[in-house]
């Protein structure tokens, strides 16, 4: 396998990021993980991500806490209820209740900065417009310009000691598609961690959006989810 | 004096973000202040933030706490030497030691982040593209470049329920500029900090690449500095 260097992957050990993080270390690339916590209500997604690091091999795993409850506005860092049982995660032009303002932004300029101090010019992010179309962080319209200002911003980009890529395998896949290729690539989905409103035991509710669209992905995917749900 | 509604200025307690603040109240924005504490080494910038908030009366004023040193990379968050006693900052292409990776883009990512919170669509930098010439992220192409990302990053972008600008009003001003500019619109420098290292008492050491500018610049503006050097 040929040596690509360093990248950075957004890590938030669930079902996209982990396949992305897969995907990078097929591809040849030494990863660092980047990992965010933004007051997100569960930690027990800050244990997946480092279970999943651990299992991919990661050389560096850096958890950045941010809390951005002290901007408000969004279901995962508010008090917003998070809806459950839907069978249709963004109708339409809606946008979800879940949607944190600037969000995808903020986590590219993070590991922007991590590229740059390692001296690496790739980054990965699971962001996907298919099933969550209504984030507009999510379109290849949004990775492509982060991607332009990273070479802008940025004393290495500037220099020309290389280019930065900003790296979305996953945009135009289906969540069934991102599984099978998953699967394919060895993951253990087992090691992942999805729902919004996880029990205190860890286990997932199988209600939520998160739990939804990955519970119809395995489904379409004909494959069994290996987590627990309550 | 015409209402523009609410913007959110990126506030350092530094001259260029405090003259940048001033000017955003003179347009007749009603100001968020948004204050970032990046893990530098000196706590007294942090008060000369909420001295010039208090002093030019924002409505809202909030700290996000990031810690930068957790990717490493420059003499403001890690333990390399800062330079003392140059006349000269930035000569040619050099890219200065106390240069942050991806500094500015992590700022303005906080900052669109609370913008949309708030409703707002107007962001204020004292970005400088003169004295500091070897900042990329000071630079008018990347202050364009993030103001196009913020308009397809966000829900309130997409949607097109305003238009978000960047405003970076002292991109193309010299130090002695901002200075005459801020004195003009009623602005105390004494409230301002600038120094990288100041003494624990809180006084400006006069050297360092910060204090020098600074200095300069009150000099040719022919003003007196009302700040305390050690």
């Amino acid at each position: 396998m040929a040596m690509m260097g360093d990248a950075v992957v957004l890590l938030s050990g669930g079902v996209d990021s982990t396949t992305t993080a897969a995907l990078a270390v097929g591809r040849g690339f030494e990863l660092c993980a980047l990992t965010v916590d933004y007051g997100q209500r569960h930690a027990v997604e800050l244990a997946a991500a480092e279970r999943v690091a651990a299992a991919l091999g990661v050389k560096r795993h850096v958890l950045q806490r941010i809390d951005l409850r002290v901007f408000g506005g969004s279901a995962l860092t508010d008090s917003i209820e998070v809806p459950i049982d839907r069978d249709s995660i963004a109708a339409g032009d809606d946008i979800p209740v879940t949607y944190v303002p600037a969000r995808n932004t903020i986590f590219l300029a993070h590991a922007l900065a991590f590229a740059e101090s390692i001296g690496g010019f790739d980054i990965f992010i699971g962001a996907n417009a298919v099933d969550y179309s209504g984030y507009p962080d999510c379109r290849p319209a949004f990775v492509e310009k982060f991607e332009e200002l990273a070479n802008l911003a940025t004393s290495a980009g500037v220099r020309g000691a290389g280019r930065f890529r900003i790296h979305a395998p996953l945009i135009e896949m289906t969540k069934a598609e991102i599984i099978a290729e998953g699967v394919r690539l060895g993951v253990d989905y087992g090691l992942t961690h999805s729902c919004y409103v996880p029990t205190n035991a860890g286990d997932a509710c199988g209600r939520c959006d998160s739990c939804v669209l990955r519970r119809k992905g395995f489904a379409e995917a004909g494959l069994a989810d290996p987590i627990r749900y309550a």
